[in-house]
């Protein structure tokens, strides 16, 4: 099965052919894409053989086709509904981000505790955290942005998959763990922001 | 040198050791910090080698001395300022995150080129875009977050870089690549979820 590095290359690989179709570019090669991509053209034919995704040599391959393949891979032929728990700062913020939309992701409605934040007639709708099961069950959702306090994080985690959720990315800034049949993601700011630190230090350091 | 994914753990070894500090433990071993971080007791003692950290075998580490270890190599012994350029939705969450200040990372200012949300005495201050070489030069300030648009991303990349910025997180939605003495980190919301997806269906699937 690929890893997790091995699929967010794809979606690079992906978003790169989005812009050549839009350049009404027909044929693309191994090496534009690991240009795109920041990795070896070595990379990208091994990456697409994982999936049985050839080439031409000469001719590279078809622009469109390959969109499609990797389209396929990546779930986007449908467009993919997640809803939101915790509309604070944060949450309101990926409420409303503009890169979703364009890309075949949707936020169905987002989730609160917090009767202020209630807005049933918003677009995305915010409704009360009481609601959640009964909506991802009727609109057949399995996908979870958590974006709540560090705090309530493992409680709302809990919530979330006893509603039917099976993927989850967190934006608490907690690492939270997944229970067996489940997928979480952890995006954490402040690991990011250390990571960036240490790079640049080391560097400065010429390490 | 350590690579990302360990600066990473040892990241998450730091925020479980100050989580347990609140709980007064005076020694922990290798086996608990890997529960903490999702990994193998021998993974733990693998990545603190790296950096030449021993523990002792019947004792463990001692929380407080460990604790001094990785703040130090992930230079958190002095706060560490930011500059952030762009206060739409995703800057405005970004500047009044509350992840930051308690673990030594300090937004010093936002940057703009639309005067409507220039606010030089809010905390922090949203300034002009042609101020920033200036004060990141008055305050030695090496590092950014860049959360404009993906038009503008490439550009204000080269902006910032000049005045003076050694690393930068990005969450513009398009991955930039970081001339030579430079280092971009990218984090792209569609594909932490295209991420997400792909593995939700893999699991279903029964791969």
């Amino acid at each position: 099965m690929a890893n997790r590095s091995c699929i967010i290359r794809l979606s690079r690989y992906k978003n790169a052919l989005n812009r050549l179709k839009t350049l009404n570019f027909v044929r693309v090669f191994s090496d534009n894409l690991a240009d795109a991509a920041g990795v070896t053209a070595a990379q990208v034919r091994k990456d697409f053989s994982l999936f049985g995704i050839t080439g031409n040599r000469r001719g590279g391959y078809k622009v469109d086709e390959l969109a499609d393949q990797l389209n396929k891979i990546l779930g986007k032929e449908q467009l993919q509904e997640f809803v939101l728990i915790g509309v604070g700062n944060m949450g309101r913020a990926l409420l409303h981000y503009p890169g979703f939309e364009r890309s075949g992701i949707s936020i169905a409605a987002g989730f609160e505790i917090d009767p202020v934040k209630y807005n049933p007639d918003g677009k995305p709708p915010v409704l009360p955290l009481e609601n959640l099961a009964e909506f991802v069950k009727s609109r057949n959702i399995t996908l979870a942005i958590i974006a709540v306090p560090d705090y309530a994080a493992q409680q709302v985690l809990g919530l979330v998959l006893a509603a039917g959720i099976k993927g989850v990315l967190n934006f608490a800034p907690i690492c939270l763990k997944a229970p067996n049949g489940s997928i979480v993601n952890n995006i954490n700011l402040e690991t990011e922001l250390e990571n960036l630190i240490y790079f640049v230090n080391a560097h400065e350091n010429g390490n």
